[in-house]
């Protein structure tokens, strides 16, 4: 069962919202509909925001109605624009929207751009499956036989096409005959380690035991923790990493008990553009804190504060793990030679 | 309104699981109830376990039909040893059984025993006022006019019979007209930051912020954070505190951002029996984690591991707000001299 699937005409989702109680697929016609399925959370992780933007231009592209190609490439520039905020923190949206828009814009006609832009997104799609799977065989090398791994949030399957980023190294070396134990978060606010991670983790039968957040640091302290690895929503040149809102003090915590900490990425997460100060970390409603399902949690008329990702500095990553390789300090030289090196 | 009061025959306490949702009392009648308000956590912080404790051996005493003194002193050692394992960590709660045990046992008929074993209660009930009261007084002069307090789990009036530990010092320093700003940790599993102290601060008028547990360290490392306060459910004499699940990695991130972290106890929490190291970590169910109300977080089948305390070094730690002060480093010294001046 794939979790995303092109089915020649819309794009087919896992409603991840509805796990780990229900199984619910949805589909996606439009760009409106993919504009929804990112902000609203249907689906989510950087790498599969990416390909859901890059399949909302797409079908932008194939449904648009135009005289010309003036008028078409005027409505393709808005759905830029429009899909690439669907959220804000997620370097992959901006950059996977590029590429077909660029793809696109190489062709001399309408008929042509439509085309291209299917073929683009279904190119990024297979890509970033292949950019996980180097991730998995890449960060594998970094497991030893028996190891205890701590994941943050979710950057498995669910968060990419396959494999996963943070957890495709634990499914390759479980592949490879290692005996891996996995940890996940609960990770509030929307609960992607409790309800996702381990749902997920459970179909591939990695024995995994999940915990409250604020259990980390008493873990780590009595020492049930061997390494950490969480996935990354941007990171930029300088090595700063963003990622769900919690991964920047688990990272303090791995350095405080000396356990490592890898974050594993594909490229398309580098953003080449901005510095890590300028990066808009995205605050969601404050019911995703308030309530859980119909029940109230926080009193009416209590205020409340729901930034969903923070900042993680490259002083607190042991390294990073891409398809291109494992990344070591300093970070702003290697990584600025992995993108050099084609992205 | 009072959230616990002893009516003459029963306690009628404030079910603290209904909140925010719904205010509900329940009259505890026998050590029986007593014991399942304890275990169930109806009521929770340790010197209300305390408290409540004391009155279910009183309540076991003004019930128990007894031919003889020793038939009499017999259930009431049964009666000790049964209500001080409601539940493990809270030192509070075996030291005021054993204060309300000792002041029967020193009376010569069981009528005696009766009416000593109730008296004594009110007084521990009482006495736990007048302490959170002077730990406002003392903690107050630590904190200034413009502050925001970060604290976690609930130690205000609801842990306590009125004013709270740490949120003691909060609520004099308003009495005083300081300005002061809370941030409250959701505090997952039980959410008693959300729940209670949210509730519990809004009643006061207090600026409150609800944030979960993932935001602290993003929260330090933005500045937005002055200083941390929390309570306590045991304090070794080697100065290592036992509380509520995540106050260990609120005091790292504390000490690598430079604020300060301060405990605010009363001396019944402190042990002068056991060293850290032998303290019971309470384990509680799977459900606290799996489940909130009817809906299902963890899916069916994966292990969740839930300990309820962790264990905060002494290194940690700023001072400890007592009733009889504000105690420093070496706290093994300051604290045994405080003991020693009559506990």
């Amino acid at each position: 069962m794939n979790h995303i699937e092109w089915t020649g005409k819309e794009l087919r989702i896992l409603d991840q919202r509805a796990l780990p109680g229900q199984i619910k697929f949805v589909n996606l016609r439009s760009i409106e509909d993919c504009y929804q399925a990112i902000s609203s959370m249907q689906i989510r992780g950087a790498p599969l925001i990416g390909v859901v933007g890059a399949f909302g231009l797409a079908l932008l592209a194939y449904n648009a109605k135009a005289k010309s190609k003036e008028e078409f490439l005027k409505k393709i520039m808005e759905g830029v624009e429009y899909i690439s905020n669907a959220r804000p923190t997620a370097y992959n949206l901006k950059h996977c929207v590029q590429l077909v828009f660029k793809a696109l814009q190489s062709k001399e006609n309408v008929d042509l751009m439509r085309s291209e832009a299917i073929k683009k997104a279904i190119e990024i799609m297979n890509k970033e499956e292949e950019f996980s799977r180097k991730i998995g065989e890449n960060g594998e090398t970094l497991l030893e036989d028996g190891d205890t791994i701590l994941t943050h949030c979710n950057a498995g399957e669910l968060a990419t096409i396959k494999y996963g980023t943070a957890l495709a190294p634990i499914r390759i070396a479980i592949e490879r005959g290692k005996c891996i134990y996995v940890v996940a978060t609960e990770t509030r606010p929307a609960q992607q380690g409790a309800r996702l991670t381990a749902w997920e983790l459970k179909q591939y039968g990695v024995p995994t035991t999940v915990v409250t957040d604020t259990a980390v640091g008493y873990l780590m302290r009595r020492r049930l923790i061997d390494k950490v690895i969480v996935g990354a929503d941007r990171i930029t040149l300088d090595g700063y990493v963003f990622n769900k809102i919690g991964t920047y003090q688990v990272a303090v915590l791995a350095k405080e008990h000396n356990i490592k900490f890898y974050v594993a990425a594909p490229t398309s997460t580098f953003d080449p553009h901005l510095t890590h100060d300028a990066v808009v970390i995205e605050e969601r409603k404050a019911e995703e804190i308030t309530m859980i399902g119909r029940k109230r949690i926080v009193p009416k008329g209590v205020r409340v504060y729901n930034p969903v990702f923070d900042i993680t500095p490259p002083t607190l990553i042991s390294a990073i793990i891409s398809e291109k390789g494992i990344l070591n300090l300093p970070f702003d030289k290697n990584i600025s030679r992995i993108l050099d090196n084609g992205n």
